[in-house]
C-alpha cells in the first residue's frame, strides 16, 4: 500500500502590515523596515497544501484535490483573500501577520478538516520568500 | 544599424482598494466586488520596462539595463513599493487604482529619464491579469 | 484618452491527435510525427485574452477582467475544457487541432463578445511553444 | 563524506481519463466529474526525479543527470509521451491513472536503473496540482 | 487566410565578458561593472524564435515547431551552447557580446532558413533582463 | 512553539568548467561532454537557504529575510556572482565546480552564520537541473 503526498496549490491575495504595538514606532521601523508602512502593503501570496495518505483503491486518489481545493476555499480564502489581514481577520488582531505566523493560522483554519492527512504547508509571499510549517 | 527593444523586469509589493467616490457604496460594490474591500488588499506587482533604440558600438548597448534598473527604483519603485497606492501616492489620491491608471502613472513617472525610447510598459498585477501601455 | 492593452490567462486541458484524414497512414506519421498517435495525447493549454480600449473613466477599467474570464468560460472553456478536440469539439469535425487552427477557432468563439476590442490571443501548447493570433 | 540529493525534470504530454469500470457511469461522473469524459483529455506532465548519494571524487558527481535523463527516456518517456495513458500503457489496462497511481507506476520502472538511490519523485498534472511518492 | 505566429522556446548555455579593447581598463569596469570580469561569467540564456504565415490547409501548420527546434539546433545552438562567446564563436571575435549584439547575430545565423517568415527574435539573458529585435 | 522552516531564493551568473586534471583529456571528455569546454559556459544559478526555529513572539520572526540576504550577500554572493568558479573561487582551486561540490562549499560558507539553523540548500543550476544538501 503505497503512501502518497498531494498537493493542491490555492493564491490569495492580501494586504498587511508588520507591527508589534507593544513596541515603540522607532523599533517597530528599525525591525520591520518598509513592510512597517502605516497603511499597509500588500502581496499574491500562494499556498501548497500537501496531504499524504495511502491510495483509495476505488478512486486511485489519496484525496480528491476538487475536494481540497473548495475547503481551501471555504476554510482559508473566504477568510483572507481581498483581505486586509491585520483589520479583517480575528486571528491576526493582536498577532503580527508575518508568513511564520500565517502559515500557522492556516494549519489551524485547514486541521482535520481535509482528505487524507495534513502534512506540510508552503506559503509563498513573493517567488523568492517563504515558509513551510508541518504541524509541531 | 539595428533597433533593438531591451526589457527590464522590476518588482513592488503594494496595497489598494478599487473605489469611485462618485458612486454609492452599493454600486461599488457591484463594479468592483471583493477588490472594493474598504480595508484594502494587494500585489506582488512586476514591471516590464521596455525601450528601444540603435546599438551604440561602443558598449554594444541600447540602454544599460543597471541604469533602467536604477532609474525604475528612484522614479517609480520609491513611490510606489510597500505603499497603499490609495492613500500614500498623490497620483491616486483623485483616481482609482486599477492596472489601467497604474501603468499610464508610471509612464509619467519614467517618461523622458531612460536611456532609449520608452516604447511599451506591461503590468502584472498577478500572473495572470496584465495591462500594457504604449504611450498613446 | 490612454488606449490600454488587458491580458487575461485561463487554462484548459484537452487531448488531441494531428492527423489529416485525405493522407496516407504514412504520411500522416511523417508529417506530425508522434503527435499522429491515434489514441490521442494531451495538453495543459495557456490561453492570453488581450482586448484592447481607452479607459473607462467611471471604473478605471478598460474591460473588467472577470468579465473576460466569465465570457471566456462560456464561450471558450465550457467547449473545450476537459475534451478531446477531435471528438468533442464540432469545428475540429474536419480540421485539424493543431495550435495554429485552435487559435483561430477560439478567436471566432471570442469574436464580438467582449468588451473592449479583441486585439490579439496567444495560446501555450507547452511552456515552449506557443502560437499568436491577431485576427487577420 | 557529503550526502546530496540530485534532480532532473523530465516532461511527457499524454491523455487519459479517470474511470473505474467497477462502478456505474454515474458513480464514476461524480467522483470523476469532467476527468471522466469517455473521449479522453490530457496534461502536459513534468516529472522531478530525485536520486541521493555521496559525491563521487573523481567526477564530482551523485549522478550524471544527462545518464538520469537518458534512463528516464528510455523507461519512462518513450512508453508515456505523446501517449493514451488508458489505452497504450498496459501497467494502466486495468488501473486508473490518477496521478497518484501513475507516479507509483514511474517508481516501478526507474527503481533500481538509475545511478544513486532514487529517493523521490514529484509529478506535476498542473502547475497546481502535484503528487510526491518516495517508495514506501 | 489567417496569419499566425509561432514561437519555439531554446536554450543554451554560455560563458561571456562585455568588454571594448579600443577602452582602457578603468573605462571597461566603469561601463561594464562586475560583467567586465576578466575570467568571463555566464547565463541560461531562453531565445524564443517566432515565425509568421498563414495555415498550410493539408497540415494546419505555419511552420513545424519540431523543424523549427532542428534548424536552431544546426544553425544557432551547435555554436553557442555550452562556449565562450568571445572565446569560441567567430562573430564575437571582434564584437562586444552584450544581449543586444548576441540577438542581432543570432537573427543572422537564422534568417533565411526557417519555415515561415522570421519577425521575432527574444532572448532572455535573466529571467528579468531581455532583449527583442525584429530584423530592421 | 511552532517550528518554521523559511526559505530566501537568491541568484548569481558565475561561467564555470568541468573537469579533472588527474584524467586525460579524453577520459574528461567523455565524463563531462560539453561541460568539459576548455574556454568555459556559464549559469544563472538560483539558491534557495532554508532555516528552521520556533517563532520570536516579538517579532513574529524565525528568521528576518532581509538579513538572510544581507548574509547570503557578503557570504557567498560577493565570492561567486559574475566569476569565474575554476578560476575566482579559492574553494574550487582544486575542486571540480560540480552543482554537488558547489552546494557543499555554500554550505560551508553560510553555516553558523545565519539567524535560526541552516537546515536546506537547493542550488538550481538550470530550471530542470538541481541539487539539495542539509548539511550531512
Amino acid at each position: 500500500m503505497a503512501t502518497v503526498i498531494v498537493t493542491r496549490r490555492v493564491h490569495f491575495n492580501a494586504a498587511h502590515r508588520l507591527h508589534n504595538p507593544a513596541l515603540s514606532d522607532d523599533e517597530n521601523r528599525r525591525l520591520f523596515g518598509p513592510c512597517n508602512n502605516p497603511n499597509y502593503h500588500g502581496h499574491n501570496y500562494e499556498l501548497d497544501i500537501s496531504v499524504a495518505g495511502t491510495i483509495d483503491p476505488t478512486t486511485g486518489f489519496v484525496a480528491d484535490l476538487s475536494a481540497v481545493k473548495r475547503i481551501a476555499e471555504e476554510h482559508v480564502l473566504r477568510h483572507l483573500d481581498h483581505k486586509n489581514l491585520n483589520l479583517d481577520v480575528p486571528a491576526f488582531a493582536e498577532l503580527n501577520p508575518t508568513s511564520e505566523n500565517i502559515v500557522v493560522v492556516i494549519w489551524r483554519m485547514l486541521e482535520g478538516r481535509l482528505p487524507g492527512t495534513l502534512v506540510r504547508l508552503v506559503l509563498w509571499e513573493t517567488p523568492r520568500n517563504r515558509v513551510e510549517y508541518s504541524g509541531t
